[in-house]
């Protein structure tokens, strides 16, 4: 008996105040699941960003009158609405019927499954055109209107050269993550529209409500902005960017940092420090750290050689210059020459500019987030 | 007038129903205010781990009956209870009168400050020994049971060397980030107890519950166990390590991560691409990994230069170790040896675990969350 009466009574207080917030939370899910069928009804985008501002500043100011946390009002709001997103699983609107019907060449991979089973509720014919269907593949694709190619980067010229000829205005788009290379070779195979997608997100993305494609054009047509339009209904957030400009921003923060947390990976291991060690006295921002890298080792290494040979060609003389930079900073600091490193350092923080700082406190927002779900324990 | 009749009435039910969980949240507040008030009479531990997770899994048990998503409810009870901690500012239960009078040397800086308020909020008299005290210093201490040390670690020594003499029986500890050379310094100058902390958060916190602190063995005592159980009180998590052990791992972790993202840094701003560039074209994974290096350049150069050379001394070693580390990686590229890639690849995986899975998994919980509050726009 080590509470008194009264802390088992207020706890008792806050357990019915809990009960509550699950009715309303039932009470919430029927209303956005209703929400989602009128959307369908009128083509109306998922994402409404005003009707969200809104709708936000409206309970923060409540919460001030009330003495509550705005914050605290808002983070429960934000979450409230990823998972009504999430709950919207049913059908969608279509604002490009002129794209169906649409064949997934790939669509039994998961990220064709992904966009076969988008398309689908937004009320496309969607065809599959995997490795069983090859024989099939003339019939399948002689009147599709879109044909969207989601296989492995290796596999992606020989499926391209063994695609049936399209109908010229047949839309030939690909969601490899490069650009330049598979849009040539989309342009070489088909003489209409090409347009080449790359998702900002994995096949395991639990809804499409603000999720980056970036859009790199081909060969441009009114089809084109029919699909962005499509994927705009669904909540994504299009960037336009070109495809060099892509590759290479690709290159610099993908490669790169794979390779740079691949190598200190390897260095931790060399250490005689075990995991458990190293994780009971770091700091949340070190364990979030140390996440990042651990985070890569979950991956097959078979597999992880093969990526990091395959890319190695495009990055070496990147790798080259992160070295040079390493071995410069090395030599700096031996000789103690303090000038040289606040001069690196500025350059650096002229880069990131404005955003170093709005990045810590971003990061301490986040560090709060995970400190709740316990997610660095 | 794009909305359809339907779609403002369900959004009025929708605010009505955000409303009551504003006022709920405000109830909630108040019930939580009491049980702090109740604890601090009862000398109860702020942090009940077994209590939240009844409240957390009776909560979840319902959200299933009413179908509505447990984790849901989960993630908006946790932020709740960050909420209901940060609010319990009020007096805290004093479990150790016998270290009062405290005297915080350095008790004028930010984490100075912390331990003068914490210390005062459960009833301890405290007297703050700064540099504009130094001419009393000798009365502050003379009856002090414990002096805690927060200055900062190029200060220690003469702060210690210039401190008047202890009572044998005063607890004498230190809260800088390094522990073997403070905690030598503090045994030469006092014959009485001695104990080494290392507080894994800054003076930012916004509240103590569940926050790391690191503590290592001077000279043992019932007053060090006395200071741990203060510390447990007001729901701080300690961990017990050993110095040296404490020093390395900080080496590895701290100073080396430093000095990569540093590298890291200076290598994105050579490139040819702004951060806006990189930005737009990141999964929201990358996005987090740039926030982790770009809130390095939030600092002062000049700061960050004298804390690299500082800490050179210590590191170099672990340095050329990383170096070598990526010199190899770049060779094995170099020849195509993807044996040699997956052999090192293996070696990091069997280091890191099963925490690379779990680490994979946090990391998208993570996501999600920094998607909800929108940080990586």
């Amino acid at each position: 008996m080590s509470h008194s009466p009264d802390l088992t009574s207020l706890r008792e207080a806050i357990d019915a105040c809990d009960a509550e917030l699950v009715s309303l939370l039932a009470k919430r899910k029927s209303l956005t699941e209703q929400v989602g069928k009128v959307k369908q009804m009128t083509g109306a985008p998922l994402y409404a960003p005003e009707r969200e501002a809104a709708l936000i500043e409206a309970r923060r100011n409540q919460a001030q009158s009330a003495g509550v946390n705005p914050e605290l009002v808002e983070d429960i709001l934000r979450r409230m609405m990823r998972e009504a997103y999430e709950n919207q699983q049913g059908e969608l609107a279509c604002v490009a019927p002129e794209l169906s019907p649409v064949v997934v060449v790939g669509g039994q991979g998961a990220m064709g499954q992904l966009f076969v089973k988008q398309f689908k509720r937004s009320g496309f014919e969607v065809r599959v055109l995997d490795k069983v269907q090859q024989s099939e593949a003339h019939d399948l694709v002689k009147d599709a209107k879109l044909v969207l190619v989601s296989v492995p980067i290796n596999a992606f010229d020989r499926v391209i050269s063994q695609l049936p000829q399209l109908n010229a205005d047949c839309l030939l788009v690909d969601v490899t993550s490069v650009k330049q290379a598979p849009i040539k070779s989309m342009l070489t195979k088909h003489q209409g529209p090409v347009m080449g997608l790359h998702p900002m997100f994995g096949p395991d993305i639990s809804h499409w409500v603000k999720q980056t494609i970036v859009a790199c054009e081909g060969r441009a047509a009114a089809s084109c902005d029919a699909l962005l339009s499509q994927l705009a209904v669904w909540g994504s957030n299009i960037v336009q960017l070109d495809a060099k400009k892509h590759d290479q921003a690709m290159q610099i923060i993908q490669v790169m940092r794979h390779l740079t947390t691949f190598v200190y990976g390897q260095f931790l291991s060399k250490q005689c420090h075990t995991l458990a060690e190293l994780r009971s006295c770091s700091s949340p921002i070190y364990q979030l750290e140390l996440m990042m890298v651990g985070r890569l080792f979950a991956q097959s290494p078979e597999l992880y050689s093969d990526i990091m040979l395959a890319q190695f060609g495009d990055v070496e003389g990147l790798l080259a210059s992160y070295q040079d930079t390493f071995a410069s900073t090395l030599e700096k600091l031996k000789r103690g020459d303090k000038e040289a490193l606040i001069e690196s350092f500025s350059e650096a923080k002229a880069y990131f500019s404005d955003a170093a700082s709005q990045f810590l406190q971003q990061s301490r927002g986040l560090l709060n987030k995970a400190n709740d779900a316990k997610v660095l324990d």
